[in-house]
């Protein structure tokens, strides 16, 4: 097992933030949370998994979409509680059907629309 | 007041998850936490605070080391539940002097510090 364990400081709850990002645009994709288990997997694997804490279960991200992000590189913040992990985005990482989580802008005091949908969420959830 | 505070969905204890990206060169510079007041004076102010949740109180980023974030864009993302901070940063983000806090990066199962110290952290906090 890594000692990277050892270095990264989980919440009460077992938790880590996790930032996904795109490891050769840099756009970011997307924050979840991740426990000791997730992590483990995500390293094994190399397919990122997350923790879902609505469904307190792990969450192979695109296990049902087909949006898999693969893992490039795993990084640790100076404090340990937050990790940065570089990935290889299949698809869309929004399950709205964005490309990224993020497509909400606030611009003159309202927040706007700023990304297109891209792939219908109807097809990515259609079983 | 603007509306967006209707569209973030805060912890039991208040906070939202911010991350604090470079706006034009796409690094993440670090991971913090903000309540709606530091929201609030943020978008007043466009010098980005925080709260710290282990002092308790209002983190103007910057404050003391110099090394302020400038607002660019906020965003939301789809859940409400994180926020995406684009900033100018001036100098350095990380309290180790680093560019951004994510500077400890899992290579050959070992994590590797990947960036240099660009300030001395004891010019950063010298008071």
């Amino acid at each position: 097992m890594s000692s990277i364990f050892e270095e990264i400081t989980f919440t009460a709850d077992g938790l880590v933030p996790a930032i996904a990002q795109q490891y050769d645009t840099g756009e970011v994709l997307m924050m979840a949370w991740m426990n000791a288990e997730s992590v483990a997997e995500t390293l094994e694997t190399s397919q990122v998994c997350y923790w879902s804490r609505s469904r307190q279960s792990l969450w192979r991200k695109g296990e049902t979409s087909g949006q898999v992000q693969n893992l490039v590189e795993l990084r640790v913040d100076c404090d340990g509680d937050t990790l940065l992990l570089l990935v290889n985005q299949t698809g869309v990482a929004c399950h709205t059907g964005r490309r990224n989580c993020f497509f909400r802008a606030l611009r003159d005091d309202e927040l706007k629309t700023i990304a297109d949908i891209e792939i219908d969420p109807g097809r990515l959830y259609k079983n």
